[in-house]
Order: C-alpha cells, then structure tokens, then sequence
C-alpha cells in the first residue's frame, strides 16, 4: 500500500516514471530516429530564435540543453519539445528593448531575469492551482494574436533577407525607395537559395519520395533535414567565396563553445527583477497557453492525457533551468514539436537524445556555427512561422460568431500597432467584456405545454398549449449580478402586459446558482408582484439552488407562492 | 399618429411631460409640503458637503440648484432629489488633493471639470447604450464600498467635531495622545448639543408625537427640521457668545451671495481634463450607481418604473449642468431622497418647489449662513452617513455565498487602506474573476430517468434507472472558453472509467449559446471519442444553437452520432 502511494506520487508529480517503466525495443527504435532528426533542426533555430530575440547564439542553444531534459522528466505530453520558441523570442525582443529596462543591465542577464520570473509564475500558479485562467486566452484571441506576433517576426527578418540595416522608415513610405536601394544581392542570394531549398523539401519532395514508394518516416527524415542542409550549404557558400569579408553579408559570428555554465548570480537583481516582472508574466502564460495546446493536439492524436496543472510545473521548471544554464525562456514549440512528432517520437526518450546530439554539437562544433549567413537563419524563421499566420480563420470565424471574429480582428491589429502584449491583453479584455455582455442577457424563453405530453417548449417555436392567468417563464442561464436587472425588467414588462396575470411560475431548469444580487433582487421582484396581486412560483429548482435557498427566509418571503417539482404540476395546480 | 409619435418621443426624453399631463391637486399639495421640508434639508447639506470636499460653501449651493431642476425634465424617478451627495463629494476630495492634480489649477476649477467630465462620460455611456455596464457593480461590492466610503467621511469629521485641526497622526497610535490634547471645547460641545438633536428628533420624537396622535406626514415634517434647527441654533450660540471671535470655534465664513453665473471658462483646459478623466469616470459611475438604486427602491414602493438609460441621460445633464453653474458633481442622494419621498412627494414638482425656495435663500440670506460652525455640518453629516455604514450585512452576505461575502469585505478594507477608487475598482476586479472562475466549473450532472415517467434527474441526487453502453450528461451552463475545457476533462474521465460505454449523449436543455473555442473543442471530442469507439450525440437543443450548428459542418462531424429531440427518444433508440 505504502509502496503503491509513493507509485502514485512519483506517476504524479514525474511522468517520466509512467512511460520508462514500460518502455519497450519499439519505443526506443522511434524515439533515436526522431531524435536525431529534432537535434538536427535544434541547432538552427536555436541559434535563430535567439537572433530573433536580439540575444547573442549561445543563449537559444543553452536554452536547448538543460530546459527539455528537466521537461522530459516533468511533463505530461510525450511529445512536447521545448526549447527556444518564436512567439516568445519576439515576445523577449520587444521587452529587452524597452528604454527604462534598457538601462538596467545587459540584454542577456535581462533575458535571463524574464525567464527565471516566467518559471517562478508559473510554479507559482501550479501551487495556487491556478492552471484554469489561462482558459480566459479564448481560442480566437489566440489566433489573432499568434497571426499577428507572426507578421511582426516576418517584417523583422526582412532586413536579415536583404542584407539591410534595421529599417529605419515606419510608416514613412517616401523613405521605403531609398531603403531597399542598399539591398544587399550576395545576402538576397543566399536567402533565395535557403528558401528554395526549404520549401522543396516539403511537400513536393515528399510527395515525389512517396511516389517511388520510400518509407514514410525515412521521407520525415529527409524533408525534415532542409534546415540543416540550408545552413551547411550557405555556410559553405559564405566561407568559400569569403561572402562575409568581400561582400559583407551578415554571419552570426563567434560562439561561446561548451556546455553552459550553472549560474545564479541574476537572483540579486531587485530592481531589474521588478521592471521585468509584467513582460516576464505575459511571456510566461503565452508559453504556457502555447504548449499546452501543441501538446493536447498531440495528445489527444495518440489517445494520451495532457494534465494542465502538472504542465504548470514541468514548464516553470523547465524556464528556471533554463535560467540558472544561462538560457533564454522557453516553450514548447510548434514547428519543434511538429518535427519530433512526424519523425515518429514515442515519448521524451526522443528529446533526451536530441539533447544528447546537441550538446555534443555544441561542445566540438560552435565553431563551425562562425559562418553561418544570417540571412539562412531568417529564412528559417520566416518558413517555421509561415503557417502560424491564419487570416482566413478570421473570416471563419467571424462567420461562426461576430463577436470572437471581433475579438480575433482586435487582436490582431492591438499586436500589429499597439504591441505584442497590449495586443493580448485587449483581446484577453475584449472577450471577457463580451462575455460579460453576452451573459448580461441571458436567453430566456417564455413556454408553454406541447399537446399530449408533460414536455414544455418555447411559444415562440413550438405549437403549444398556454393559460391566459400563468406566465411559464424558462430562465436559461444562471441568475448573477451580471444577469438579474435584465431578468426582472423581462418579468416586469409580462407583468404590466397581461392584465390577466395571477401567477408567474420561473423555471429554474437552466439555474444552477443564484449570487448575492440576484437572491435581493428576486425577494424584491416577490413584494412588486404581490402589490400587483401576482404570485411568483418556481419550478424544477436544481438540488444545490433549493439547499441554498432554504438556508435563507427566501421560501417564507415566497409563501404563498410555492415550489413546483415538475412544471406539469404548475399546470395541474394553477391552471384556470 | 404624427402627433402621437411627437408624444412618445416627448414621454421617452423628457419623462415630465407623462407627470405633468396628469398633475392633480392632490399631487401638488403633498409636493408642495414635501418640497419645503427637502429645502429645509438642502441649505446645510449643500453646505456641508461643499465642505466635505473641500470645497467654498457656494459650490455646493449652486450644485443644489439648477442639477435638479435639469433632473425634474429628464429624470424617470420622480422621488429622486438631485444634488451633492456625500459619497461623491468624498470622492470629489481624495481626486482634487492628489499632488498631480493640485498644482494644475484652483480646486474650485478642478471640481467643475470633474463634473462636467463625469456628465459628458454618463451622455457618452447613454448613447452607446452601455448602462448595463453598471451592473457589474454588484451589489455586495456597492454595499462594501459605500461602507467603506462611509467610515472615511465619518473619520474626516472628527476634527470638525472637536475643534481640532487635519489628523497629522496617520497609524502613529502614540502621536494621537498628543492631538487629541487640543480639543476645543467650545466646538465639541456645540457637536454635541447638535448630535443630541438631531438623533432625538428621529424615531424619539416621532414615536411621542405619535402617541398625541399628530398626523404621519406633520411628524415627518418636524422630525425632518432637525438639520435646520439644528444649523440654526447652533449659528445663534456662535453669534451670540461671539465664540467664533472669542473661542476659536471654526465657522463656514463668508459665502458668495447671489445666483450662480452660468460660465464656459473651464471648457478650454485640456491638461485638467485629462488628469481628471480616471477620476471622473469613477464618480461619474459611482453617481449613477448609486443614484439608480435609490430611484428603484423609492419607485417600487409605488409601483413605478425607472428606465437607466434615461437616467445616464437626465444624471449626465445634471452634471454639466452643475458644471456650466459652477457647482460640484451631483447624484441622487440616499438621505435627501428618503427625506423627500417620506415626506410625501408624488412627483418632481416637490424638487422644482424646493429649489425656488433654496434660490431665495442664496439670492438674499447667505450672510446668515456665515456663522454657522463646522461641528454643526460636521454632525448632520455624520447622522446622515451612519445609516450607510452596513458591516453586519458582510456576514449576511457571507453566510448565504462566502465569495461575495469575500468581495464585499475585500471591497470595504480596499476602501480603507488604499483608497476610494482604488478599493472599488478592486472590488468589481474580484468580483468578475470570481465570476468567470465560477462559470469555468459548470454544473454538470449525469442523469438517469425516474422509473414510469419520462423525466430525468441527477443520478446523485435521485433513484433512478441508468444504461451501460450510455452516459447521459447534462451541462447546466452555456459553453464557453470559459468552461468548455473542464467540461471536456468530465467527459474523458467518463469515457476513461467506464469500458462498456458506447454512447455519451450531451443534454443540451441549458445550454443557449456555444462560442467559437467551445465549438471547435467539441469537434475535437468528436474524433477523439471516435478513436475510443464511442458515439457522441446531442440532445435537448434549443433553437438558437441548433441553428447555429446547422451553418456549421459540426452534424457532419457528429455523423453517425445524432441530434435527439428529446432524452427519452435517446434511451428508446439507443439503450441496450
């Protein structure tokens, strides 16, 4: 017994324990294979992910090592690789290049600082059990504001394509002619070439390996091998034509060779800690909202179970590795994951040896890494964030439910001109506000009986029965502050409209809670009623709603108006 | 019919038009006694409540003015008395003494754009509709707030009580030794003798004069004469014994003689305005707020109806027209509502009644008003704010539902300790997210029918008949981002736990509205029950989200699962 609590413990709180215990010869043939695959495309967008981020090469690859190890032994996807991520890198960028956080230390111990708060957040919130508000990041915000950190990542690596400085124009567009009369051809070239190669060696290779019946994880293998044959080709393009020193394109430069050092010397930075902490919170919930949607889509594709609450710990971890290693924040990515995924990973055997891979690379080869073209990585980044960008989910959207496509729309253009975290913020707003709206008016249908049954249908869609002294009122939502002055003024206007009116019977099919402010409300909708000679009854009240209400002097306020187990017997008891 | 159009639209804008066309005598006579006994109570509340804010005694005339003559045409309550109120002439003060705003202009000028601004804010609000915005203010957090609100006017009169000067003290409890050493006696006493007559001239005085059988509504008028009574024998003591001169008793001093001068010189002040604006909206709403609950229960006691947006409209006017005569903010007030209502108004002819009384005494007896002493304000206000302070309803509201208990005290110490705004805007924070917490944990209940009939009840909660291969679920809320991932997770669980099933039916009788993130997980669920060779299917659902599914391909999806009028055609169809 006391043997099986510690097994349960060590399931909970490390998963690795559930799948190692049962790993088989079949699962470890798998998980090498997309292994090797992953650690192929993680050199390249690590490096790329901390360009992007504006952080030198060696802060993506460190945040490649320890961050997966600690996620393979905390988390609840079998899939998930973490590591450097897009959104987050763009995310990262915008936060380091804020002026008042500029001035407080170096991009890289700021970037540090971000990640070790984001992982605190997030343990902190796992303790607090707090996994469920990021349930309020609805899915079309979401949407909108991955589309639009998307764009923004594209219009950055423009100017790494072309071989251009930072464009310097906005939305000046006179100046735009006179920008890109300094492009760069050698760069544009090696661009071009990098983002051929990339997108052949998608679906059109594969399709043609399919069609000489090659097998389809070896087919995985090859096409997911693009990136590193576009990095080794430009990189021996750059070295043996001497681009870099002749033609000044743009090559990532020197590396930090070796593993990362342990560090923990950011931990006594007060007030870089504390102007870093509301981009730190924002990176760390998009992070968490992100993986844990690639891994319940993986998930749930191998009938597997995401447990939110212990992603909250396996990723919190994962960024405080990530910190004390010297490492940017990290996620689980979308194109990473995608890879390791369709390359036939069975569990994070497949990322441990990735990891494995990776930190030989970086011990032996960082300086190899030296000529690496710029302008190759940005083609990278531009063809892994491609598919990130979903305008026309907005119009599906919109189609569907004008006020998520609204929120969508908003979203999108909060990023594209307010900034990334304004941007989601007004989205997160704008959904809570509608929702708030939408449930300020709750459905409420006036009913009556359908002929030869006990069943009860909206009169404004059935042919059904209905008595000129009862008013069938089927409340459909729960009554709350939110609710309750627009359920009453509904009550109300029946009232003053059927002179008829003896009883009004509430059904409370739909209620499962009434608040504080609806409970008043109501006890004064009893006395209005009263002086117009009207009763209130209730009908089909839920179990939980009668205990509540029968703790109060509510039943007795009521009297002589009653409680009705079926609305049927409304109708036997009241009807004229 | 033209003219009939003219009619509704008159009785819609200008509600005075539907009183007057029936105005009987009976109606003037009991405005006319109600309209004295409120002036009676407008001299020394204006006053005081200028006082209370910070403000020349004058500011609160002229705010007691035209705001309820503007209100009389416009407002739907006709109880209401319209002028400054003690909540937001407190939160008048704490915005006019932040340093930011202190060094943009003379406080006088500052407290006009603040009204002017709050009425623009309330017309803005009217015309886009949102006055069900003010909803989510609930009612504990109004309660906990006004409480709140309440205890920091009471602690600001203490040193008009007692002579004293400004508490310099703060949380110093030693210090406090020494403050209350300078007490002047002369102005305690008259404190005293004030508080002694106005709390005899409540219920003591009214339940003696009952007994000599005087009529209801003339021991209405003398127990309502104690605030000017009061002023006004206090003012004799002042004058005669000279203890202004003599004893250092703090006096209201000369106040402006003569009718406001309608002025547009605060109009052209953009820096003020923006300042102002977060601290405008806050008593702007809090005015409404307030003005609106008051309006209702007064209107309910005689069977009338209050229209809100009509009242952002008519409360709106009323503040720039408070603005334009240079007067403060202005709403309906608690205690002069009940004054004029208890005292018999029919209609707002007993506010028009009263304000040509007020006008006299401003135009030709201010210089009576000088020697009126602080402590004499200082208790009416006191007596007049007691009855808001409501700490035993916390544990009311605590012991029916312990979140809104939580936001009521949350709000009230919020108040407290960190200020007036602050404490409110906490409050509607927490109460919105407890509310989205709540509706993100559904009621759900697994129903089985009860034997012989063709209903269905919680199977926790009833005997009743159930099926193997089927799982019947109810979802007792609309599914929302909100709610739709645990509402997932119930239904996996289920699956996972129960190997016989084949079919899970969702009963759908409470569920009138499915957004975006709800529809797309519930096609997820489809595929992933599939995968485990279980059905979904629907029943019970409503019109308006039938047809909305019917737009989608989601029945396509559902197919082979079906959409099932009623549950009982579910068991008769599917049940083994």
């Amino acid at each position: 017994m006391a043997l099986q609590q510690t097994g349960n413990w060590l399931n909970k709180y490390f998963p690795i324990s559930i799948w190692l215990n049962n790993y088989t010869k079949e699962d470890l043939n798998g998980d090498i294979f997309a292994g090797i695959i992953t650690a192929i495309l993680l050199v390249p967008q690590g490096i790329a992910y901390a360009m992007l981020a504006g952080l030198p090469a060696q802060v993506g690859l460190y945040a490649s090592i320890l961050p997966p190890l600690i996620y393979a032994f905390l988390g609840t996807s079998r899939a998930l690789s973490v590591g450097p991520v897009s959104i987050a890198a763009i995310m990262i960028a915008s936060a380091l290049s804020a002026p008042e956080i500029t001035v407080l230390g170096s991009s890289v111990e700021n970037a540090i600082i971000l990640a070790a708060e984001g992982g605190l957040i997030l343990l902190i919130m796992a303790a607090l059990r707090m996994g469920g508000l990021v349930n309020f990041i609805s899915h079309p915000v979401l949407t909108g504001f991955t589309s639009g950190a998307a764009i923004l990542i594209i219009f950055t690596q423009i100017p790494h394509l072309l071989g251009l400085s930072k464009n310097p124009c906005g939305i000046e567009l006179a100046c735009y002619s006179s920008y890109f009369q300094h492009i760069n051809t050698y760069t544009a070239g090696l661009a071009l070439l990098s983002l051929t190669l990339l997108l052949s060696f998608g679906s059109p290779l594969a399709s043609l390996l399919n069609q000489f019946k090659v097998k389809k994880n070896i087919i995985t293998g090859i096409s997911k091998c693009a990136p590193l044959l576009t990095v080794v080709l430009t990189t021996v393009l750059v070295r043996f034509y001497q681009l870099s020193e002749d033609q000044q394109v743009t090559i990532v430069g020197e590396i930090q060779s070796g593993l990362p050092e342990i560090s923990f010397s950011f931990l006594n930075n007060m007030a870089q800690w504390k102007a870093l902490l509301p981009s730190a919170s924002f990176i760390a919930i998009i992070a968490y909202v992100e993986s844990v949607a690639i891994a319940k889509v993986t998930a749930s594709l191998r009938n597997q179970k995401i447990n939110p609450n212990q992603e909250l710990i396996a990723l919190g971890a994962a960024n405080l590795a990530t910190a004390f290693s010297g490492g940017m924040s990290v996620a689980g990515g979308f194109s990473r994951t995608m890879v390791n995924f369709s390359a036939g990973a069975r569990t994070q055997m497949a990322m441990i040896i990735a990891v494995i891979i990776l930190s030989v690379a970086v011990i032996f080869f960082t300086e190899q890494f030296t000529y690496i073209p710029k302008a190759a990585l940005a083609a990278i980044i531009l063809i892994a964030i491609l598919p990130l960008v979903k305008l026309r989910e907005i119009i599906t959207t919109w189609k569907y439910d004008k006020s998520d496509g609204i929120a969508e729309l908003i979203t999108l253009l909060g990023v594209l001109t307010l900034g990334i975290e304004e941007g989601i913020a007004l989205g997160v707003i704008i959904t809570i506000l509608s929702f708030l709206r939408r449930t300020s008016r709750p459905h409420i249908a006036i009913v009556g009986k359908i002929k030869d049954t006990q069943h009860f249908r909206n009169i404004k869609r059935h042919q059904v029965e209905t008595w000129e002294n009862l008013s069938l009122i089927r409340i459909d939502e729960n009554i709350s502050f939110a609710n309750v002055s627009y359920i009453l003024d509904f009550i109300e206007d029946e009232a003053i409209h059927n002179s008829q009116l003896k009883h009004v019977i509430l059904i409370f099919s739909s209620v499962s809670y009434i608040d504080t402010t609806a409970f008043e409300a109501l006890e004064n909708l009893i006395n209005s009623l009263k002086k117009q000679h009207i009763l209130l009854h209730l009908a089909e009240v839920k179990g939980p709603v009668f205990d509540k209400l029968k703790q109060t002097d509510f039943l007795n306020h009521l009297s002589p108006g009653k409680v009705f187990f079926k609305t049927i017997d409304v109708v036997e008891t009241l009807a004229d």
